[in-house]
């Protein structure tokens, strides 16, 4: 079977994901940050922090880079840890206030970004789009794409 | 405005891009190749290899990190550079056997992924999701988004 690239949803979905995260890093850098750290800034509970275990999946990001992200958000001093009040053992993320302007920016271009969107595409199209997207989430879930295959 | 980011555009093409790239490079994982690796292996010509210059809109990727893969690529052995027949200046990417190889797995992969989207999901639904997706990258590409927005 031939497939062009273009015809593929994993193609069209990270280009398109690339072609946002350019557009944001040009939004981002007239506010001196990264488009990474307005993300994972938007994550991060603005009165009551958050665990820190909990940002890796809710961003969909590795641990490993993730990590590396909040030492470079603790130098630029957009955040600090804290232990959790009920679990000394546990660590939150909170917000400096130089963060939360940060954060309040990063909201503003989201904001713009997806009223844009909204404005200029049919909305029935559109929830096709989230549809189609957890429908895509929930087979790669299922676990046995390759598996079916190979045990052909 | 309020705006949860499950409901924003962004996050869903960003989350369900990270989505596959895991399940890709747990594939990938398992002959010896990274996601990243079999992506480019995939952007380049066969029989009459790829000019470098041309990889990185292909792929969507910003040079810098491009020529960092490519590197990585070479001290793998998977690929190999050559100038251009007809313009010594440009400098042509070639895939050696191993990388062949490597990027007939892949294609291989991305086949079967794509072939279960489209065994398990509306055909009408996926022509919505290449339209849409479609619309968004024209949008962006228009280029005015935050422009109108800051000129009120």
């Amino acid at each position: 079977m031939k497939m062009k690239p273009e015809e593929t949803v994993d193609f069209n979905i990270r280009s398109t994901w690339h072609k946002i995260a350019r557009m944001y890093n040009i939004q981002a850098a007239e506010h001196g940050v990264s488009m990474a750290t307005g993300m994972v800034l938007l994550n991060i509970d603005l009165k009551d922090g958050t665990p820190s275990t909990s940002l890796g999946p809710k961003m969909g990001m590795e641990s490993r880079s993730l990590s590396r992200t909040l030492k470079n958000l603790e130098e630029e001093k957009v955040i600090y840890r804290e232990a959790d009040k009920h679990d000394k053992r546990k660590v939150r993320i909170f917000l400096t206030e130089l963060g939360k302007e940060k954060r309040e920016i990063s909201k503003e271009k989201v904001i713009q970004f997806n009223e844009h969107l909204r404005n200029n595409l049919k909305s029935q199209d559109l929830e096709t789009f989230f549809r189609i997207m957890e429908e895509i989430n929930e087979l790669i879930d299922e676990n046995n794409i390759f598996l079916a295959q190979n045990g052909q």
